[in-house]
């Protein structure tokens, strides 16, 4: 029965829900203070449980007595909220409007939760304060984090390896975040990084040519370097390229492919019979890197160094598949940590996409289209009118401005301060996206500038296959 | 009811199904003389026909009248003969003592005859004598050898593309064959070759790390230069080697991905998705070079240099893939020249095997070992009596010794005159095996002493990556 009413109850807006549960709340109260029949007031608590999961499955957010909903794109589907959040390396989808369940997806996954002693332990093995990824949990998930720890307490050091995959030449913000991450684990535990550019992958998903996606892989690079990487340090490659100069790279390849069946990709990657096979067999091209004897220059050949991949969570399925396979092929499982996605301008219900340009600020933008994009289309949490923001406050959890200031914003008081006064309706939307814009246009402006810097013979020097100044 | 018939004569040996074949033959004889009723007469021609058929089936061979049959294997399968003969990279198999029928699978694959116009064509093209290949069907079917040949006498050169599957270090004299033919046609056209030696595809299929398929492929490699091969005009490389030292190689072996789906490989190539992925994308790496920009050393990073490539009919699914594909990515379809298979020397069913030691004569093989595997093992169409075959003659169709000596015997004279020899019961089988021994021991010998000459700088020279003594 209750799921019939849910059902009837799905062409109601979200407003007129949170009416209903509001007086079917009142209604259960008084029967309760009016000493009614039990079987009276069970069916109008069983009635009031239906109708906040209604209430839930429309909304995307739990019902919050006093707490209005705001305007969101409505759900229709009435099983929708039986429905996993959908997380795959090409899509990221989920019907709640905070973005997808964490917590479920490390149990879905298997993989660790990035708890307060990890934070601990990596502080204390590093003696500086941990990063604001970790101190805010976007980097929320690893994988054999304590193997890495207690190696590197024991004077044994690891590689870090990340990637990007160039569809454009632009980049989005959203992209910085592994970037912003990788350099910060590079300069805290002094290790070498690669970084692949998966070029072969964007020419066999995209219409692209191989010339246009190595482009975007140079492209892509300038943004990376002017991160502020360590040439000494860090070594970029382009698949198209680097597969070619490398007398290790292949072989791994190769190893990964020959322990990898379709039925296991098909599996994990839900390719199809009419997937093309340069599809089907690149899962093992991501995967090769997390073995050090891909880099016979960096490593001297030497076969087992530790990896690290600090990656978004939507990378982990290759990465499962490559420690799978690892062990069959004689080799270390790298050793991974978890990032959250950055979510669209519009919302938390997908990741930015550097194909729909209002959904993204780009490292390209300037001040006034950061500031344009940000008024227009930062989802916000705020309430409609200024009466009801001042009365009810803004919701945190949803606004995608507080979002990014936590991805963005050094200042952990200042963060809270501004959370506080947000939520009790003090600070107004505006005047919150006002923080945000003066938050990103500098950082930015500075990324643009460093990139400005970035020579092609810089860009030469950084994907030259080298040794690095690091003995392993 | 001839159906039931035929599978009841199955337990019949060939010679009583030969002798109830005669008898039916003659009673047919008798009816017709006597001027029987027609309905009997056809009844027993009916008869005839199908005991002929059960005949055919149990033995691979049309009933001859006076020829009575060889002891071969017996096939059990009663519709065995209604199967086409199974022909992939990784099978051969047939029912028919004579081996595969080429003429059928010529039909099967799309191809062309080599006939009699075209060698006359490539005998005019280059002013000298076809090979014995040429000349006796050995190489016997090709695709777009016309074009070749017309931009050949318009002053636009080719290159020539063959290679080997790296599976044990010693190589059989079944081998040679693409090697001896592709160094003829290097010669008389005067054109470039590069030798793919497929390592990464052994180590797919086989029980072997990548180490060892590399080191089969380096000692494969002696051999293949042994053969004669002009190091100035002659590019070996292994697969595991080269696809790490081209700019080009891996380019092309990416957009053949990705113009290859799964439901194609599994159509051309009977893959299932319980094969890994390595196998299902090697295909492309057979593909690759074909393409003149796999080689960019060699060509200078021309693209469009014609590709003719000899090789056995086995690996004519690799290449109708190739030749789909090339003009979806802008590139030229490869020619190609088949060959029949060089059977084994229990038979022309299956072709030799490097697995099989006594399959096959080895490169290795002393002078003594080659005569006791010829006499021990090789298929003998002649006669199981001295006095049978003095009356009814040897089979040159099924006896392997004969077939041996078509593909190694160079007198065209000698050869025609053993067969008419064999054939009328004057020459035994311990002569003809005499003639094979003594033709097959001195040309083993020469190569393995010109094989004890090729030192290991010879083959690094032939397997660096370099310009050719050409220009395009």
């Amino acid at each position: 029965m209750a799921d019939i009413e849910n059902c009837d109850l799905k062409t109601l807006s979200p407003l007129q829900l949170f009416e209903k549960v509001t007086e079917q709340g009142e209604k259960v109260r008084a029967l309760k203070a009016g000493k009614a029949p039990k079987d009276e007031i069970d069916a109008a608590v069983r009635m009031l449980l239906s109708l906040k999961l209604s209430y839930k499955t429309a909304t995307g957010q739990d019902y919050q007595a006093g707490l209005p909903p705001r305007d969101l794109a409505s759900i229709n589907n009435c099983t929708k909220e039986e429905n996993e959040d959908l997380v795959d390396p090409w899509t990221v989808q989920t019907s709640n409007a905070k973005g997808v369940d964490y917590d479920k997806l490390i149990v879905r996954f298997g993989s660790s939760k990035i708890d307060t002693d990890l934070i601990n332990r990596i502080e204390r093995a590093i003696g500086q304060k941990p990063h604001r990824f970790l101190r805010r949990g976007i980097f929320f998930s690893h994988r054999d984090m304590d193997q890495v720890l207690h190696a590197y307490e024991n004077k044994k050091s690891f590689y870090l390896y990340t990637g990007r995959g160039p569809s454009s030449q632009a980049m989005h913000v959203g992209h910085l975040i592994p970037f912003i991450f990788t350099k910060w684990l590079q300069e805290v535990f002094d290790v070498p990084l690669v970084v692949q550019l998966t070029d072969d992958e964007k020419y066999l998903w995209k219409d692209l040519t191989t010339e246009k996606a190595y482009e975007y892989a140079i492209e892509n690079a300038k943004d990376i370097i002017a991160c502020g990487f360590d040439v000494n340090k860090t070594f970029i490659f382009s698949d198209l390229d680097y597969l070619g100069t490398s007398t290790g790279f292949y072989k791994n390849i190769v190893k990964v492919q020959k322990h990898v069946t379709f039925n296991q990709v098909k599996g994990i990657f839900g390719f199809t019979d009419s997937d093309c096979i340069g599809k089907i067999s690149f899962p093992a091209i991501q995967a090769a890197p997390s073995f050090s004897s891909s880099f016979p220059q960096i490593f001297n050949g030497k076969e087992n160094i530790q990896c690290l991949i600090p990656c978004a969570i939507d990378q982990d399925p290759y990465f499962r598949m490559t420690r799978d396979v690892a062990p069959r092929i004689g080799l270390l499982k790298p050793a991974l940590m978890h990032s959250v996605f950055f979510p669209a301008l519009q919302g938390a219900q997908t990741k930015m996409s550097a194909s729909d340009p209002n959904s993204s600020i780009f490292l390209t933008d300037s001040p006034k289209q950061i500031k344009t994009k940000i008024n227009k289309h930062a989802f916000s949490g705020g309430r409609d009118t200024i009466e009801e923001h001042r009365k009810y406050g803004g919701n945190c959890d949803v606004d995608v401005s507080f979002m990014y200031l936590t991805f963005f914003l050094e200042d952990d008081d200042r963060l809270e301060q501004l959370k506080q006064a947000y939520t009790s309706g003090e600070l107004l939307t505006g005047e919150l996206k006002k923080v945000l814009i003066e938050t990103l246009q500098p950082l930015v402006a500075a990324h643009q500038e460093r990139r400005k810097q970035v020579t092609d013979e810089m860009v030469k020097q950084f994907m030259t296959p080298r040794k690095l100044a690091f003995e392993f």
